[in-house]
């Protein structure tokens, strides 16, 4: 058959999915489902799935990191909700290959994120996989149903902000397959690709302000994660090329190696930095909270009437929606 | 290295984790973890993944059962702590091989078990997997918290019950594996092991009796299932060998291709029946009360005090505790 795409396939069960229940407030669709818990507070629920050879490579990425990095995706979610995680399941699918001392070690990183972040592993499983690790990790979350914030509440003129650097951790991922390295000159890009820090407590703030309208995680590059903004909330989007916040590392390894540092901004993924859409008499406040966490963000654009994400270029108008990284089968 | 065992990985997980949050009853332990919802009632997680070639093969197991198997595991698990699923999240690793026809059946399963639940699919996550399908699935239940069942509530005399005939699923795997499928004469073998039915409702009503001490559900055998629950109680089990229900099937297969029928009862795996434990005084009630949900069950056996599970037969006695199912690595 044709390859068919993560996104259909998602579509489509979304499409056959009966969706009614009285406390099930959102459920295919977001960042994560949302779902009444109490009277005025939601419980956030999220999955991802972490593949050998597919989201990660033994041979540069450390266990302790990897570990790290499988509960840090996850909270993004809850983060770009506006939520704080509560607790956790892990399913992890083991090979032959695997030893004891990397499994303390991707353990010791598992649990030690779940410790900042003062979350409880709940249970999982552990099998089995044959010849990939398999690791499959779930989060609860929690907040204020006032404060959700959706990907469907973005409205024409808002400004797009992001809250730090786009690029690195496909360029990142770019040199330790090259294998460069460790490359200490290098060394933010990689570790933005090894060990994702997602700004999971910013987010929860800025849901709180009130002065946004609609957010999620960047996890599979710009041009995909706001083409959903655009299609859950009916407008379009225009990205000013210019504005597109590339890290001093991306643009002096783009020189070496020869590649278009705008290009892996926009289609990288796994950023698991926050965009969000808000109107343009916040921007002055937005800036200022987000300083008060030594985070500063980035204004790359507006939201308009119509449909798709436009890059603006040197003049040149061209519809970037969906270029993102994607798994086809 | 050596091999370490599932168990083992999740006892030193488990060890390392602190387990502290009011509204965490449960964490790592039991069928579920149990979570405080709101005043008298608890949520119930549990996850479980399948993997190819480990837990199914694509050459006798048809998508649709497989679709309903995973959620069936998982509705198992809430059933055993007395519960009612609500909410499931998906996450599904497909390959090169994967037809479009297959998923669709695949859903299609997968979605009829939801309905017939009244269960809605609120998230997910699709991702290759490389060489074989991978299905991690998330299930939230939720019950009165006074009803709740846990392993740890066995007492000496207890006795020790079943909701059906054990060890089918592993003759039907073993006949499958044998290329014997599909064999009309041990029909019933094979469906058990391609597509379990939990009794979960039975469960939900056994909790609310108040008949009951322990329940689990029946996944890795009873004898390491038992095992559990005499571990969590601090107490002893003895099984009497001539009580323990085996199928006229699974009798006649095992004349056939000479096996011993009590072994794969014991040991099998994935019966995904509910084996509980209730004072004596309560036999007749609960007999009566599983006769009207059109369910015959039977006794087994009889808590002690002690540790361990002690089989029973011609008038030796043998310890069989943790003699099940379980991955290594």
């Amino acid at each position: 058959m044709g390859k068919f795409s993560e996104r259909k396939v998602i579509a489509e069960i979304a499409g056959r999915q009966r969706t009614g229940a009285a406390d099930l407030i959102k459920g295919i669709g977001d960042d994560c489902a949302v779902i009444r818990k109490s009277p005025g507070c939601v419980e956030l629920w999220t999955t991802d799935t972490l593949v050998e050879g597919v989201h990660f490579d033994l041979s540069w990425h450390a266990p302790e990191l990897l570990g790290r990095k499988a509960v840090n995706v996850n909270f993004s979610d809850i983060g770009a909700m506006g939520g704080k995680p509560r607790f956790i399941l892990l399913s992890l699918g083991l090979t032959q290959a695997v030893e004891k001392a990397w499994l303390d070690a991707f353990m010791q990183g598992f649990l030690t994120v779940l410790e900042q972040y003062d979350v409880i592993l709940t249970g999982g499983d552990t099998v089995s996989s044959g010849e990939r690790i398999m690791i499959s990790v779930t989060v609860c979350g929690e907040m204020d149903e006032r404060h959700v914030c959706f990907r469907s509440q973005a409205q024409p003129d808002d400004r797009i902000w992001v809250t730090g650097t786009l690029g690195d951790a496909a360029g990142g991922l770019m040199l330790c397959q090259k294998g460069m390295f460790p490359a200490e000159k290098y060394n933010r890009l990689c570790q933005a690709h090894l060990d994702p820090k997602p700004p999971v407590a910013l987010g929860s703030k800025l849901a709180k302000s009130g002065l946004i309208h609609a957010m999620m995680d960047l996890s599979d590059g710009l041009a995909t994660d706001l083409a959903h903004i655009c299609k859950a909330s009916r407008v379009g989007a225009e990205i000013a090329g210019q504005d597109v916040p590339l890290s001093g590392e991306l643009q002096s390894a783009a020189r070496s190696l020869h590649f278009d540092p705008l290009k892996l901004a926009l289609e990288g993924g796994e950023d698991y930095q926050l965009v969000f859409t808000a109107p343009p008499q916040n921007s002055q406040m937005l800036v200022e909270l987000c300083s008060r966490e030594n985070i500063e963000i980035i204004c790359l654009g507006r939201i308009i009437d119509g449909d798709g994400v436009v890059l603006c270029r040197n003049g040149q108008r061209r519809e970037i929606g969906f270029c993102g990284y994607e798994h086809t089968f």
